[in-house]
């Protein structure tokens, strides 16, 4: 498989080159993935969809509509939703009829080394600061240049992911991933309230985290307290968890609490 | 005219759904004017089409492609460069063999009022403040989300410009464009280091001030100093120069530094 996509419902591999999530970014994704013909905590990934489209002013395609486009994808894939506002005249300015616009399209499933799950990740730290804007804070928009910038800093394949600070040097995430430490039975997670994208798998472990008996933290976080945690990890929807083994000159050995909520995550679809 | 586009040369008005452009804004992007056939200020629009490239480490089109492609264009048209990292796999990673990909599009020249000119414009400040990400700051990419949450505070017709502050309050540019003020023979810019998009116009003026006995001052531009300026005006490669004659409770009677340079910037083009 390459890819599969339906545009507005119609498969077609294209999209008008006056749209304006072409023109200015001006849209919002999901990623997520599709496993034995459903699509995975597709309540919450559609929640945080409409959220998104809300911050940035633009109508959020029905449920319904999406679940039926997501179903003819194949049954097991990484899905991707797009929703832009659609073509519009030059400028910045939204005319009144700009609706939006659904491309929905499958990918193959990464091939991820059983060692990332077993063992944990390779991190290193990305140069790239993220800059911060609280208007577009925590949403999944198509403005990505700093993730794109900040994964362009390393090829080493054995290197899994990258975490960025911002200005102030606190932790805010990966570039693929949000970030979670645990501490003397504490989570810890950033604050995404100036950079960062709040992703869905980062709230199911903030609401499964008392099923397991740990306190959660939503705080800056910064650098040495991360560097000091008992575990580190990862989360998105399509790695689902991976705890971080080699970050910064540290090694942590397999964690309990890394393990549980891996399996939390993959049990449940809520 | 509706539109009339060239995707790598070739009349099109559809890009692939998987283009780096519509995924992350992975691009940048020149709007210019053709008069009569030409191109204006050609030089300068490649040499910073070129630039933003090179900060994206974006292979930059050949100057000679490009203005064949602009030539094939309405002689007098409002031409726009699109300039992105073309198809890509999933996720932010950039493949060894992403090339850049040409998107070269004609819309109609505007009809702005022609008191925009005589009079000068209305203009609102913004409530939205610019983030700061060095690493991007001053390239025309296509992650303009800002931009577009900023034009969207306003739908008076009357209001011709939004003007934008960064989080420490001071004036950056426009939604569309970029701001001088003039106090006593010194034409006052903001320094575009941490944010703002930094214009072929700004640099024209910034180059010409000099033959008209004025010198320039490139810092950070406090609103209140804009407020006490004898003229303040905005630019961009298809207004020219407008002054602005109403903002935030002043108003400012026409200016003989506004006049000049918006001849100037007319009747040259380099």
């Amino acid at each position: 498989m390459d890819f599969m996509t339906l545009i507005d419902g119609i498969p077609s591999d294209v999209v008008s080159a006056n749209d304006r999530g072409l023109l200015y970014g001006d849209g919002v994704f999901r990623t997520l993935k599709r496993e034995g013909g459903g699509s995975r905590c597709w309540a919450r990934q559609y929640a945080k969809l409409s959220a998104d489209c809300a911050a940035l002013n633009l109508r959020c395609p029905d449920s319904a509509i999406l679940a039926t486009e997501l179903a003819q994808l194949p049954p097991d894939c990484v899905a991707k939703i797009i929703v832009t506002r659609g073509p519009g005249a030059r400028g910045y300015a939204v005319s009144g009829d700009a609706g939006p616009r659904r491309i929905v399209t499958a990918s193959a499933l990464p091939d991820y080394p059983s060692s990332h799950y077993m063992n944990g990740v390779k991190v290193r730290l990305c140069g790239l600061r993220l800059g911060s804007q609280p208007r577009l804070a925590g949403v999944k928009h198509l403005n990505r240049l700093e993730n794109v910038l900040a994964r362009m800093e390393w090829k080493d394949a054995a290197i899994a992911e990258g975490l960025l600070l911002d200005e102030a040097g606190n932790v805010i995430e990966g570039t693929m991933s949000n970030v979670f430490s645990c501490r003397a039975g504490v989570l810890h997670t950033p604050d995404l309230g100036r950079c960062g994208v709040a992703g869905v798998q980062r709230d199911r472990i903030l609401d499964f985290a008392a099923e397991l008996g740990l306190a959660t933290h939503v705080a800056p976080l910064a650098l040495d307290e991360l560097m000091a945690a008992d575990e580190v990890m990862l989360c998105n929807s399509v790695i689902g968890l991976w705890q971080v083994r080699e970050f910064n000159g540290r090694v942590w050995n397999g964690g309990a609490v890394s393990a549980r909520l891996r399996s939390l995550l993959e049990d449940r679809d809520d």
